[in-house]
């Protein structure tokens, strides 16, 4: 069944709830018996803790394991300033370096740098080699909770990737995100992009985002609940919480099976 | 007078309200007939459009403009994989590259490669250039609205950074980004650090902050205010709106100033 290795990318502006978002998604594939892969590529956010993993905060981040970068791009034995491996072995790594929860394996990659372009590096070229390998060769479901931005996607991947989901908030500035992101997105020709509206206040919330966003597909809506920021003040999962965004979430993990199969 | 000089950086995690501040810092300066060169040195955030510039969007962040960069760091004259200038020349570039709005000029740099380091292009040396004259040489106040980091400062800016203000929100991920952005301040050597409270929606909110981040000092609380997102809904610059946060932050760069004095 195809749709058992759904490849499904998060995006927005900081702070819209993103991780929050994918931690609901990851827990509700969890919940229906899916193995799933959880990949932190934010370094501005903590999937782990999103995820109710306790000591989340002591996973060494990707982009910062230096001798292992070291060691698979082959720096060191070209000296400083010499040539490295393209093409680095990554496809032991999400067994080796994940953490366990349940049937959620989670791996942090790191930042990995910004726009510009021209700026080839040991780190991102061992970062975008993993992608390339999780997004096309592994066997579960894969879900990514990514920077305001698709930096870590290539055309290779893009193909691959089942839906890039950007979470928006009533607020311009994530909504010129979203724009940004989609014009990214199409940059590398990945074209299945669809909205979730979070923090909604009211059906002017709604409104105010699918008159901005008028040509993309919203997902589902997401009201501001008091609930999850009490759940995040006290160390509580907000998946563990009593609040509507869990139904919701589910709804939208059904639709989305429904379309690939 | 050396208060006439102060250099301000502003950080925090996505979505707390660091570019809101960063503006009602600005505008507040200006109020006072101050001159005030405004940095915008998050590509994920548009602090034009929070100042009241209303055609911010348009402005090019200097990260991408490639033809200034090959220029002055004379990249396409060694070939590529070349050398280029470390020391590129960006004297001139404030007061060319600045869009004005009463006395303030505006700037907008974009990103800059996270993390990691090892890694050296172009793009990042002329930004750091610029940003290292814009401290030490400026002859003015200085505010630069920064990402969840300040990969954009170094050991040579670090001291003539006056104060680094950190942004944070009631959640738990806001105060991991204060006490990682704490940490590579140190770093650094950059101890003036001080933080603002924002989203306040009670007492106990303030408590929380105080505990979670009991030895740094607290300018301000600032409290969650509905009328900011409907004046960012609607377009309309928030310091324009009748708001507590005005007055707070007049205070705010009142003892600043006492500090310094």
């Amino acid at each position: 069944m195809k749709g058992k290795v759904m490849k499904i990318a998060v995006s927005g502006k900081g702070g819209v709830g993103k991780t929050t978002f994918s931690a609901f998604l990851i827990r509700t594939f969890n919940e229906m018996g899916r193995h799933v892969l959880a990949i932190d590529a934010d370094p501005d956010a903590n999937l782990g803790a999103a995820l109710g993993i306790f000591d989340a905060h002591t996973i060494v981040p990707i982009s910062e394991m230096k001798e292992l970068i070291f060691e698979r791009t082959e720096v060191g034995q070209g000296g400083i300033g010499g040539f490295f491996k393209m093409n680095p072995r990554v496809d032991d790594l999400p067994d080796a370096l994940s953490v366990k929860f349940d049937n959620i394996k989670l791996m942090r990659l790191g930042g990995i740098k910004k726009g510009g372009g021209g700026c080839i590096c040991p780190e991102s070229t061992l970062l975008k080699a993993l992608i390339t390998h999780i997004v096309l060769a592994r066997n579960e479901v894969v879900i990514m909770d990514m920077e305001a931005g698709i930096e870590h996607l290539g055309r290779a991947t893009a193909r691959a990737v089942d839906k890039l989901i950007v979470v928006v908030e009533p607020g311009r500035r994530s909504i010129e995100t979203a724009h940004h992101i989609r014009k990214l997105a199409a940059d590398i020709h990945m074209r299945d992009i669809a909205l979730i509206g979070n923090k909604i206040r009211g059906p002017e919330d709604e409104i105010f985002l699918r008159r901005n966003l008028p040509d993309l597909n919203f997902l589902g809506f997401i009201p501001y609940d008091d609930a999850l920021i009490e759940a995040d003040l006290k160390s509580i999962c907000p998946f563990d919480v009593d609040t509507p965004a869990k139904s919701i979430v589910r709804k939208v993990v059904a639709e989305l099976f429904d379309r690939k199969q």
